[in-house]
């Protein structure tokens, strides 16, 4: 049993700016997150791509932006337990109890869901077929490029990881055919480019059409199926398949907490950021209340809130002053930054 | 007559990020600030003191953080009024009349009121003779120093804008005696060791004690009356009087606006940072919310929902769909950043 202060679900820049709000207050932090790095969204869907709407930050990556906000809350030393669901909280006493799926426990005086879009999973192949070679002769992300020497790969999608992974595969594959519904990609222009050249080289088969089926000995996978524009359906030599159709969030245990919900998101209050269960808050995309934007800036905000109401909660609702870390020494010492430095700046 | 989509009231760095979302939404305005250059009441009252709560910015001073913010919101070409107060707001159907103390008229869509803690004014020496030679003889400020050449001139005050100037004209004055009410300061430790040098060489004098009285004959100071700690009055010629005791924030004209107050704060509804008048918006510290606290990165949640709420009402209430600046070309487009290098990064 772990015990805390508080407990951050999700490792997004939100969840992480929480720990920031929390600790100037003087709470500790475990965060736990489904990914297996902190950055929630951000850093899994555009990692590279700049963010221009970060007050005072003209433009970063959120890769960047990650960087930054581990930064700044290094101060107060979150302990991360990344690759963790947190399943199950309930309540006891003013406290709550917290178990993952692979069984860990917190104690926490609070909980605050900074969950984003939820929990995120690779959108899978609708085949039964699919499903069976799922993890060996078809894959949603790759776990190590080497295996695929010498093998007839299939791979589907329009989107950057998509090409990428066409692209870095055909020189070491026996063949490799990228099968996507339309010739329009949503890659970046420059790995669209290189792409075409590798089809042009005769290193790479592109297809147009869609995945319909599977052939396979036991796990062994024989031939993809595809369905082309004209309607006819071609059978392609392939002992892999590797889908890249993107992320797909889903709000996943969340759901079975017994929060308020409006349309998949969690209902707050703007005061406090509290949910409908007294003691549990929500920040960032996934809440929900009149005027609600999912931005990043607005999830900063939040946060601050959510953390003063945290702090009144752990204290008998005792009135909680606002203190700024320009000018107040206890800040400075929570901050780990010298008053002198601050003083003669 | 100036037209515009929406008047800013208040250049601080709440004011001014709500030019950038304002901007993203395209939607142009002007910003007019009483004072003579943007940042608000953290460059007038901490310009190099570091905050250390700016989400993603581990640290920086006031004076960064506005060359940041304005770097930031450079694509959107705000047109800056400094020196300018704000004395009147009107209705005009849907639009508003505003007027500034020195004359000029803006037609604008909306207003924002991004007041801080309102106009700045420095506080002043309580005494109806200083009233009378206001301008003259006793200066809240020195417009030009070569005008004290010669003088004989008292300073008050315990911060850095006396200690400095007391330290600064005492090179070319007749004489210089520095007043304050207790011989410990709040200026830096090396302005105050540089005062103190001052005082050893007998280039400054210092004087514990409060000023009392002045006696003038006309419009000509001549003496400045100090009641030291022993309880003694002692009368110290003087031609010249400067007094710096800081900044004091009031709520000025906005106060006769008609918008609904709740202890000198502006009331506002969380979903649009509307006030009680409908197209007159306030965000920052000027406003007050159940929930509310005094801190920057709020001041830019709340600058952003007003924004999506201006522009709204300036389509008739249609709905505002949420672009990413990630990912939007539109946005791309309004910031000036080629949409490849926004592809390709």
């Amino acid at each position: 049993m772990i015990t805390t202060d508080v407990l951050i679900v999700g490792a997004g820049p939100v969840g992480l700016f929480q720990v920031f709000e929390l600790g100037l207050l003087g709470l500790n932090a475990h965060v736990v997150d489904s990914a297996p790095q902190p950055g929630g969204q951000c850093t899994e869907l555009y990692p590279d791509k700049p963010i221009y709407d970060i007050p005072a930050i003209p433009v970063c990556g959120a890769r960047e932006l990650i960087e930054r906000l581990r930064e700044q809350i290094q101060p107060f030393a979150p302990v991360y337990h990344f690759n963790e669901t947190v399943v199950r909280v309930e309540p006891n006493g003013a406290r709550f109890i917290a178990t993952t799926a692979s069984g860990a426990v917190f104690d926490a005086g609070a909980v605050v869901i900074a969950g984003g879009l939820g929990a995120f999973a690779p959108r899978k192949l609708p085949l039964e077929d699919a499903a069976l070679l799922e993890g060996n002769a078809v894959l949603y992300k790759v776990p190590n490029a080497t295996e695929f020497k010498g093998q007839d790969i299939v791979v589907s999608g329009g989107g950057d990881s998509a090409l990428d992974w066409a692209i870095e595969l055909c020189a070491t594959a026996a063949s490799v055919v990228l099968v996507h519904r339309t010739s329009s990609f949503r890659a970046a222009p420059a790995t669209v480019a290189k792409m075409r050249q590798a089809c042009d080289d005769g290193r790479l088969q592109f297809l147009e059409g869609e995945i319909v089926g599977l052939e396979h000995v036991g796990q062994a996978l024989t031939v993809v199926r595809v369905s082309a524009r004209s309607g006819l359906v071609r059978r392609i030599d392939a002992s892999r398949l590797l889908v890249f159709w993107g992320l797909h969030p889903a709000l996943g245990p969340i759901a079975t907490w017994g929060l308020t919900l409006d349309k998949n998101q969690v209902v707050v209050d703007t005061a406090t950021f509290q949910t409908s269960i007294d003691g549990i808050y929500a920040v960032g995309d996934i809440n929900t209340y009149p005027g609600k934007r999912k931005l990043i800036l607005s999830g900063f905000h939040e946060a601050t809130l959510a953390a003063f109401a945290i702090k009144s909660r752990s204290t008998d609702g005792a009135k909680v002053a606002l203190q700024y870390t320009t000018t107040s020494p206890a800040l400075h010492r929570r901050l780990g930054v010298a008053v002198d430095v601050a003083d003669d700046a």
